[in-house]
């Protein structure tokens, strides 16, 4: 896919047009619930009422067809592969402890799963509600080389943007058939106006629905059912979505909870990162997780799931009983989302440890080779900075800004922001991390995404120019761990759950709409 | 219905309440479009990007079951009714043209339907969205008397909140869902607090769905069947929300275009009053309504209905071109919805001829007695002020503080904000008003409705204490118009169209929550 091909999209717009498409995105976001609170910085707004559109682009980006079928397709490898890391707690804690060692929250929460282990934990289903990153990578030295899927990460813990991204998708499709006109087919000119024809290898097809929605309400509804009767009798049962607060992203999670309320029957409360020790208390015996809710503090409910979509951040954890509260919920009979192993089977080393290239350890959670093989195809070169040979041989690489330049610098964590690329990575090992911290870091190849053109809509204001897009494809995995050292547990629930596109101005180097530089977007498919 | 009854509803709230009950509101509302723009003097918004919740109380509001039913019930008769006057053009001709003596914007109308009488309507077709709106009235005088109810005015132009109001039955549904838990029942305590039990009257059929956006939408939908083919073949069709600019209440109006595109695949267009002559033309020979979107100049799209959501107001016509505007639209093949008359067929004089006691009108319109006596039985006593014998009578009773204290003085204009009440009727007229001017106002019995207490939620501040509500019906008509001076045209569509309940403090004597005053709400049905 070259950019060239896409040169004519999307279509220049008058401004009398990009007024009339404004008005069309702002107004219907807002009737959509496609929104965010505003950022303090764009206007106060003491009270918490003020709502505006979540930055979105004006068009769908052109995305290939078989690249993003096949990142759907594999998705639920992916489950099957996280989750079986997260039930593999040995495998899981050699490469854990030795990240403990330099990395003070991984040792925090790998000593927070060992104490619960001590003690049996109370629970011994799991939840993952799990995004995988992609990005198109197009190899430059390979003439009319095809597009690859490559994944940038996955997420086990807080993957976020399930709610809004199914209203991205009908936002687009809205946009398409207004700027048709009702009775227009898929040529039809854009605007009415031949010179803004859509590429004419877009068909009616090419406008997939999301319903990452249904999907993920559905994941939680199924884990909320297999927990089963309350454990302490007669209480009300619920699912706790345990968020940040404020938290601007707020309507994303809503968006779940209504459809687990209005779809499945079943309600959920939520619960502020800072309240968990003032507001849950676990039943004696049981280990039930009592929800007492600070509008009815004699009442208390059962949880089901703790859904995570806070306690991701090592900056979370800066009070003294953060620790405390975070082993609170995972000595709990609730089901989590995820598990502190979950959350741990994430981190970038894991990554790492299946893709640096002869990895072995693929095929110990993939039996079946085909498989293997496909979710191998998405993954980047990637090298651990350690003492292996591998390591020795990555950290020549980047203490040369010449090899460094196709390299992206990471450490251990969740979201972007903490990467160093190209020739930064050089003089920044070198004179601001300490030798033996390196092996907290891992070494990925960049991915080149081609070049494409859209424009951001954020806060009223259009940016406009190169942008590159990144395809998280959400996935539920419901399991049973292994009890003891006995079995390796099994899977119950296995499903692709939706996508999302972000898409960001190709200078910008991070990605995260929360953090202000990304944008939502939505897939418009194009064969190649 | 004594306040007595209710005097447990709604619950006190402990502090902790109200913030949960605040945010379930305000992340609800967002989520599904029950918003407005927020109002300048709240926040600057310069690109008009911000939405905010619309005022709602934060409880449903008890109403009279009986009296919510009888409302329903009749509105198909009051279709009937309004769309009976406005295809009489000589009944209607004679308040008018008297009232135009004296009323400088009923003059414009009335010549506006002249004008274009002369050259023949090229559309026979026309299109009502009424809201019928009411009151519930005690009788004091009378021990233990039934509530009833009475109305306080029909709708034939531009009657608004159709697209939140169905929002606004769903939320209040939601609430009560969110306090009582999801496997209470409807017995159960409000926040599983013994002291806030619901009143044992309310029952799973108190809160009856709102299905206010579906049935105007399709309202629109059948009209828009009924224009036919475009009458310049092979062009576009559409429907044309006329706006005023800027327009807080945008998502009110939003919600009917798209059940209108989503429903019934017919697409809308929104053109600003001021506009018109900019973005309109008539085709030669057929006057076919063309509208040229000014993002795409070049492109003619013809337009089937006109859905007038401006131009109900006299501060509208400032502009010397208004009037011109005004029967450009009146002279083309769209429906419009309303037409001239039928806009006319709303001025308070009619209302005020039809409920002055002894009136025999109301007969000439429903010939159906028993019909017309349960239209009859919703009037309050009404009387011109002009020199008739009700008229002089009525004078008498005004200028005369004590007895002017049992009424309302009312101009002939749409909306609250114009009104004079009790005492304050007196010396109003006689200082402010000349003599040759009273026949322009109407007298009318004021409504003692009963005492309920609420609480409205307004940018994020609670105002709670003892409240009113006011009952709208919407009804959706669409007729054909008598062609010359045979017969009387025929009904092809009457179907009443869900319901709008508007709350406003007690002390306050205006309503419109556009204006500030009011708030949304919906009912929770009661037996009496």
């Amino acid at each position: 896919m070259t950019s060239s091909i896409y040169s004519d999209y999307p279509p220049q717009l008058t401004p009398e047009q990009q007024k009339c498409l404004v008005a069309t995105l702002t107004d219907w976001s807002i009737a959509h619930g496609l929104a965010v609170r505003p950022s303090p910085a764009l206007v106060s707004d003491p009270l918490g009422v003020l709502a505006t559109t979540a930055p979105v682009t004006l068009f769908p980006s052109p995305f290939p067809k078989r690249c993003f079928e096949e990142a759907l397709g594999i998705q639920t490898a992916y489950n099957e592969l996280y989750s079986g890391i997260a039930r593999d707690e040995e495998w899981l804690g050699k490469i854990v402890e030795e990240l403990a060692e330099v990395d003070d929250f991984i040792a925090k929460l790998w000593d927070t799963h060992l104490a619960v282990k001590r003690e049996c934990y109370a629970q011994d289903l799991s939840l993952g509600l799990f995004r995988s990153d992609y990005m198109i990578h197009i190899d430059h030295a390979t003439p009319n080389s095809n597009p690859e899927l490559k994944q940038v990460e996955f997420n086990t813990i807080a993957s976020s943007f399930g709610g809004l991204s199914t209203q991205v998708s009908a936002l687009h499709r809205h946009v398409k058939s207004t700027l048709q006109g009702s009775h227009a087919n898929f040529t039809r000119y854009l605007f009415h106006n031949p010179a803004y024809r859509l590429p004419p290898i877009i068909n009616q097809h090419s406008f997939p629905q999301n319903p990452s929605i249904s999907r993920l309400a559905a994941g939680l509804a199924a884990a909320a059912i297999s927990y089963g009767s309350p454990k302490s009798s007669s209480l009300e049962l619920a699912v706790l979505f345990l968020v940040q607060d404020p938290e601007r992203n707020v309507f994303d999670q809503r968006h779940l909870e209504y459809q687990l309320e209005s779809e499945h029957g079943i309600r959920a409360y939520r619960l502020p990162f800072h309240r968990i020790l003032t507001d849950t208390a676990l039943a004696p015996e049981t280990r039930a997780l009592l929800y007492h809710p600070p509008e009815a503090p004699s009442t208390a409910i059962e949880i089901t799931i703790i859904y995570f979509r806070a306690g991701y951040a090592p900056s979370e954890y800066t009070h003294p009983d953060a620790w405390l509260a975070r082993l609170h919920l995972e000595r709990s009979a609730a089901i989590k989302c995820p598990s502190v192993l979950t959350h741990l089977a994430g981190v970038k080393k894991v990554q790492q440890v299946l893709a640096t290239p002869g990895s072995p350890h693929l095929s110990r959670f993939l039996r079946d080779p085909a498989v293997a093989q496909r979710v191998q195809g998405t993954f980047t070169n990637i090298y651990p900075l350690d003492e292996s040979e591998a390591g020795l041989g990555a950290q020549k690489l980047a203490l040369d800004p010449e090899t460094a330049k196709g390299f992206v610098l990471k450490p251990q964590r969740e979201g972007g922001g903490n990467n160093i690329y190209r020739t930064a990575i050089t003089p920044y090992l070198r004179d601001k991390v300490p030798k033996e911290r390196w092996k907290s870091y891992i070494l990925m190849e960049l991915i080149n995404p081609p070049s494409l053109n859209n424009s951001i809509l954020r806060n009223g204001k259009i940016e406009s120019g190169s942008v590159i897009g990144e395809l998280g494809v959400f996935g539920v995995c419901l399991w049973r761990n292994p009890k003891g050292k006995d079995g390796s547990g099994e899977i119950l629930k296995n499903e692709e759950a939706g996508y999302l596109l972000r898409t960001k101005g190709r200078e910008s180097e991070e990605g995260g709409v929360a953090a202000g530089f990304g944008s939502m977007d939505s897939v418009v498919l194009v064969d190649m």
